[in-house]
């Protein structure tokens, strides 16, 4: 049976991990379990413990950045763990952030954290289920949260 | 029975284990062991042994960078550093930083220096004794040390 | 029997993976393994899991990161994991990144993705099978994508 | 028996691991073992030898990285290395660098140079021996080479 | 019997791999093994492949990074990586690059170039049959490639 795994925080300034388990459900009847950390430097081992402790097939780790400086390196920090827990356990975790200053008013920046997570959980079902599917969109500019950029052409 | 360590360092200018340690005792009995090492970049370490050695389930690794250019890489470094005992020991090692600038006077630094450590003792409880408490403040803004950011809607 | 992986993204906006596809069954009758994944920095695990689960000699990791200050560092954790991959398999993983903003109009982004795609698969086969080319070439100024540099001399 | 590991470099302009060991064998019968790379980046696999392969129990790794922005670079690799064999070994690394633009002249440099490496060879034999005094310091604002900084007070 | 390996890329500009062999065969009758990778992010896996697969007990990996942004990344990825390979070996791996900027014309490149390969090559020498005479040279200011930067006086 199929676990997936997702981790979010209390410093976000919305829900994304409900708004991930809401999309998952309505495409999947695989067990989902969630659990939650302070803050985005929390999730490296918070995803890991889901894979190794929890048996998770794929993590979704999610994550609101503040806008200043120093949470940008905070940022960064925590994707480079993201990356070596995936490389310590052979499986995804789908990094979903929002930077709080990608977004000029709360209205939008609440809209980007709920779009984002709901494309990525879509991503994370066509990994686990329709691995074809990605293969199809390979290069033809799909963003998650915005628009999609769409493909150049020779 | 649990065990949390606290490491912590000569360099920074307030006794942020000290804090820590007395907000621990009021909500846990659990057995509390503290390490001091000079500076931030001597932490990860600390926190590791703290973890293989001394058998701790979660540690508190608190730090004050100066406000200095080289002082944020050090910074960095040691978060690096501290993400990645987590990913070798499965554990839970709750950064608590305080840098020197994030204050204007020596009052005020003190003040968010106490108040950030005895805000994550109480992250470490809930994650320890109460996770359910953790998810359902997940995507609500919180902050420690600072007043909360509180959430945004859609 | 020699595996070549290709493991490419849906935010490009040019198949690579395809470019590369076409360039090595022109020069080898290796087995090819494509894989699919959203962004660059999902690339690293799924280059790993390629080697790993699927047994490949050598990969190819392709890309096209934004042309925002965002996006250069999710291409240097990328790059990182890339590398950090390669350390645990020791297997050479080739990274084929097209940044954005190397091109300044559409036409000439794809022109640059297909043919540093190409170029790479060149080496790619001279890697597995002509190593002595390799060498034959040190430091003579080769560029991928690009006209080649060439020597400087004494 | 204790063992005491010293590492630096032929780049450094004073000879900080000289200055080091004089310092220690003030304090300590500890056996000593020096060994000298040619800079900094060479450090952290030096002192992992000296863990490893000279079952020292704890090392200093001394260096002074030049004054240039590539040097800033080089400085930050070697101090990510030095966390990263700490974290391999389960044994702390002091690290003791002095940047050559933190002085204005060279009898400047060559005073901090000698006196940063003297202050931390007097940490490196509390944190063997005298533990407790390290804690007593914890949050005291203790600078190496320098003044100290001092506590602030709530 | 003592094994040198020497990794160089294609992408650089002087045959710096031809420059260190030619030094080395003069100091010594030890075996030595050459491989050529594409780029500097190509030299990681390659230096710890003639280590872990062809026993070399020291390796040099040789490198021209570009003078661009972008390539300044790339070598920091590089370094990164040369790092984590001698960790993970307890093997020397010996950095010779030479950034396209540290020279203002063609000639002069091509002569740093040729010169820190040799003067490296020299060391590798050094470390491996001469740990004293490095000892000697501690603090001593050595440059690679330039002048001698000499040591500063209390």
């Amino acid at each position: 049976m199929t676990i997936i795994g997702i981790a979010d925080t209390t410093f976000a300034r919305f829900d994304m991990g409900a708004a991930a388990y809401d999309e998952l459900i309505q495409h999947t009847s695989a067990k989902i379990i969630r659990v939650t950390v302070p803050g985005i430097k929390d999730l490296p081992v918070a995803c890991k413990k889901l894979i190794e402790e929890n048996n998770c097939d794929i993590v979704m780790a999610l994550g609101m950045p503040g806008g200043k400086k120093q949470d940008k390196i905070c940022a960064h920090e925590a994707s480079q763990g993201i990356i070596t827990a995936q490389l310590m356990t052979n499986k995804h975790i789908i990094e979903v952030f929002v930077h709080e200053d990608e977004a000029n008013d709360e209205k939008t920046l609440a809209y980007l954290m709920n779009k984002r997570a709901r494309d990525h959980a879509k991503n994370v079902i066509d990994m686990l289920f329709n691995p074809e599917k990605m293969k199809n969109n390979a290069g033809t500019g799909k963003r998650e949260g915005f628009e999609d950029a769409g493909p150049v052409r020779l």
